[in-house]
């Protein structure tokens, strides 16, 4: 049934100390996915084995240190064998450290790495702790900006996407002081083209996109706030010219409203929490009862790079490791969102 | 089974041009209200004859000009009426018009009066079109502008509410920028205490109250943005020494989410969009196949005045007047507010 062959997807364990190594296991044992992709893990084989105890999975270990000794099969899980100097007696679920920091970090760079020099087609992140990745010594504020950098990327974005939301960010870890500086003709235009590359890839053939105003109501003509009429309006119109099927400014307390509602397929929100608060809000629901977060199934993709990347929205949920609750559901989500990438990416080249 | 009087309730008609007097027809029919309040609305007699028409309701019109007039009787709709100069003829469905704006105007300059000299329990107000208000002279972004002026209030919030979610705002209509100028702690005080006291009367005898950030992440621990540590958080502080059980500041993107799990009766807000964002996401929902919106349950409650205020949060939608179609649920809603805001101000009394 496959038109193209299943894309080999590089998927990393995450910091060591959270619930990734444990998500990935479930996603492992889910043998579905193979169906679809090629999957291998980047992670470090004795944690691994671990979390298959935790996450009571009857998986085997196939230790590698190249993409060849894959055995892609369903039952075994081939771990791409990562490990910091010293080795990994020292990181303990739950806490911050440069052990667990650097190791998490070494898994990201070698999924890079291996998507650069084509070995893999894909990568699809666990959740790091960005505490203990800046105690290892590397100053970064998540994944989007060490892939930007590795991949020598300088135009990206981030996109939050689920079923019904599909959300770029114009800027995202910045003071919504200098949030409110960055909202610039060139940029909103950059990230409304990226985010029609990015549905195009998604599989909408004339994606409709919606525009967020910066100030609230949109300014009203410019009531409250110059940046819809001088800097949002030029950028839509430019785009309208180069093609785009592109609205806006629309009043931010309604475009994410609208767009759930089906009126978009996607939105570009001006600063990170526009976008944030409606993805979230949506996504993931507090259960009062069980005092944790009941879904979390949102999907973190960073478009302009030369390479796939999908990721889990969620965090490292340092409060619930080792007791094998943690859902999966976001990672099998993610792998899902790389492998349509893949696809309609190799379908696009024709 | 009433423990205290029925409240009377001035209910203004809203925009003449918009959906106002419909959905006021409507709520009037709905007899389940008289049960609890006696109703009476603020409006023009003439054109609410053909909003009743409209909306196939059977209803007879008492025109009264002084409250000791009116029957609450249902059945029977007493109409405080309210002519402007020249006669009503000249204001069309659904058009902007200084006579339209002039007469919206004067129903809740009525409705504020008759509150203050105590004929009224409490009033709600029908949605109005700014563009007619400023058309017709009087230059006020809203009814809580309006309300704050002649009540001579200094502080004052903007509470939005349905069943899950409880959202006041440190700021409302004025630019994303100018708002993170206004992040000061003593407003922030100021607007958790109206917060504590809006819940208390909303029937929370402890209320548990979450504060947003302003940055992403809450700046990350001053990462990106100083307003959590110099100005939020020594505002909860002090309202925690003054014995208001209270969190934060809570991630923006988080807070919602845990708030309408039940996490936290309350929210504040920093900003217009932090409030509205969640809040219309989760209560407005775009009906694709009809091209409106579906749902549209929410109230806005004026905080700190000393009158009671509650309205409907959507507009005069324009695109649907004369339909019939037009929901009356959130005026109901509201109406609901204004009478458990009474009846606990009396039990709060004693």
């Amino acid at each position: 049934m496959m038109k193209y062959s299943k894309p080999i997807l590089a998927i990393t364990m995450g910091d060591p100390a959270g619930i990734g190594p444990e998500i990935a296991a479930k996603a492992f044992a889910d043998f579905a996915i193979y169906d679809r992709c090629r999957p291998l893990l980047i992670g470090n084989v004795e944690l691994m084995m671990k979390a298959l105890s935790v996450s009571k999975t009857d998986l085997k270990i196939n230790s590698i240190s190249n993409v060849a000794q894959a055995l892609f099969q369903p039952g075994t899980m081939d771990v791409y064998d990562i490990c910091p100097k010293g080795g990994v007696s020292d990181i303990l679920p739950g806490v911050v450290s440069p052990k667990a920091g650097e190791l998490a970090f070494l898994c990201v760079k070698m999924a890079i790495d291996l998507a650069l020099i084509k070995e893999v087609d894909g990568t699809v992140t666990g959740p790091i702790h960005k505490e203990s990745i800046n105690a290892a010594g590397y100053s970064f504020s998540g994944h989007t900006e060490i892939y930007a950098y590795y991949t020598k990327t300088k135009k990206y974005g981030m996109l939050l996407a689920d079923e019904n939301l599909k959300v770029v960010h114009v800027s995202t870890h910045v003071s919504l002081r200098e949030a409110c500086d960055l909202v610039k003709k060139d940029r909103i235009l950059e990230v409304i083209l990226l985010m029609n590359d990015a549905l195009q890839q998604l599989g909408y053939k004339q994606p409709h996109i919606g525009v967020a105003g910066l100030n609230p109501h949109s300014s009203d003509c410019g009531l409250f706030g110059y940046e819809e009429i001088e800097e949002i309006t030029p950028a839509i119109e430019e785009a309208r010219e180069m093609g785009v099927d592109v609205d806006g400014p629309v009043p931010p307390d309604t475009l994410f409203a609208l767009a759930n509602g089906g009126k978009y397929d996607g939105c570009v929100a001006m600063y990170h929490d526009q976008g944030h608060i409606p993805f979230k809000v949506l996504g993931f629901t507090w259960d009062k009862e069980k005092n944790k977060m009941k879904s979390v199934k949102g999907v973190n993709i960073t478009l302009g790079l030369p390479i796939i990347r999908t990721s889990v929205d969620h965090g490292t949920a340092f409060e619930i490791v080792g007791k094998g609750i943690a859902s999966s559901e976001a990672l099998v989500l993610a792998i899902d969102y790389a492998i349509t990438l893949y696809n309609n990416k190799l379908k696009n080249k024709g």
